[in-house]
């Protein structure tokens, strides 16, 4: 029946006119043409939140990394694979009002990637991996600017600490809203259908009991438009 | 009509009581519980052997790392992640009268992985990634010994040096059969349908030309089953 309601809302549209990007899913930082680092996200609660602003009348981007999700429907998709391609993508979809970075970035890339497949050494020891920073997709979209998006709402994936890590992410990525999940093992979180979320806002935490992803989507996608329409 | 000329065939079973193991797609190999070291073996190849055997009537064990394919039918299908679980599982598996290793398994393990997700240090500076070798499961199953299959057949993954790399390996590794493909990036092996092989065998070498995955399992299984079953 929630389903049914939001859709008898269809008509009136709570974010027409609204242009939203998401990004979701991982992303993956190659060591050679065959091996990369890349993380555990599914891209489940990105596509929902995807689709649930898309649902409500909104212009979506959805960028996402590697996958196994089809594509949603009635919004554009945009398929990239490390995160400067996420970022270079993300930017070039500016200037939009909504900003939702629920893609799982690499906080590093593999500074010494070999064009070949790398090969064991002769005395069979491994190649080093060189790390280096990415760049920092949320933190870009917040920095103040003209093309800034009106809201950009980001995710902290945790597996211990979850508020503190959470907070200290907020001030530091300087975006509006954070959406803190935990991920650890025990959660299933990760690749699950479920999650359970709290939503750090300027005014304070909100703790989400746990829900499905479809529905954590739906409950922010609502709140987005609260505060992009001023709906009740 | 080659697949009706084989499924005319069935009631045959060039393969009946001969028991096989295939091992298939990549192995995840953790850095903490949400980011792992991948590569990009779709797990096609792998698949659709194991699926050709079975065809033929072998008793087929598939032991598959993470992949999108669905489990093929008419076989026992085991899901792993790292290579030393791929490793037990096989071991677990043994007697088997053919061993064909077309999982891309990665040769090292992060000795340093941590349980939990990993953070940036007040320098910014990532943590190192430290990498022990795996063991190595074709070189184990190819070991002489009475639980060794009647033929072991391994895959070589190369981008450059295609059969030079795959006769070092041939050698170092002690198998009967070694399936040698290109997967640089312009050849689309890597997660595409088609494949351009060699067969190395310790007669010489014999190129196939460029045919389908499912082309190249079902050559490659019916050249088992004259080697095991002295088939015409």
């Amino acid at each position: 029946e929630i389903l049914a309601a939001v859709e008898n809302l269809l008509a009136a549209g709570p974010l027409k006119g609204i242009k939203a990007l998401v990004t979701s899913g991982p992303t993956y930082e190659p060591i050679d043409p065959v091996r990369f680092i890349g993380n555990r996200s599914s891209g489940k609660q990105g596509h929902a939140i995807a689709a649930a602003l898309a649902r409500l009348g909104a212009d979506v981007t959805l960028i996402t990394g590697p996958v196994k999700l089809p594509d949603p429907a009635n919004m554009r998709v945009i398929h990239v694979e490390t995160a400067r391609e996420m970022l270079g993508t993300a930017l070039g979809c500016l200037p939009v009002d909504v900003a939702v970075c629920a893609a799982a970035v690499a906080d590093w890339t593999v500074s010494n990637a070999s064009k070949e497949k790398r090969k064991k050494d002769a005395s069979g020891q491994p190649p080093p991996i060189e790390l280096a920073a990415n760049p920092d997709i949320l933190a870009t979209l917040s920095e103040k600017g003209s093309a800034r998006p009106r809201l950009v709402v980001g995710f902290a994936a945790e597996t211990e600490k979850l508020l503190e890590h959470a907070r200290a992410k907020f001030v530091r990525k300087g975006c509006d809203w954070i959406v803190a999940n935990d991920v650890s093992p025990h959660s299933g979180t990760f690749g699950g259908d479920f999650n359970t979320v709290h939503l750090l806002t300027q005014g304070g935490a909100e703790e989400w009991p746990r829900i499905s992803k479809a529905d954590v989507a739906e409950r922010l996608a609502w709140k987005i438009a609260d505060t992009l329409k001023g709906h009740p």
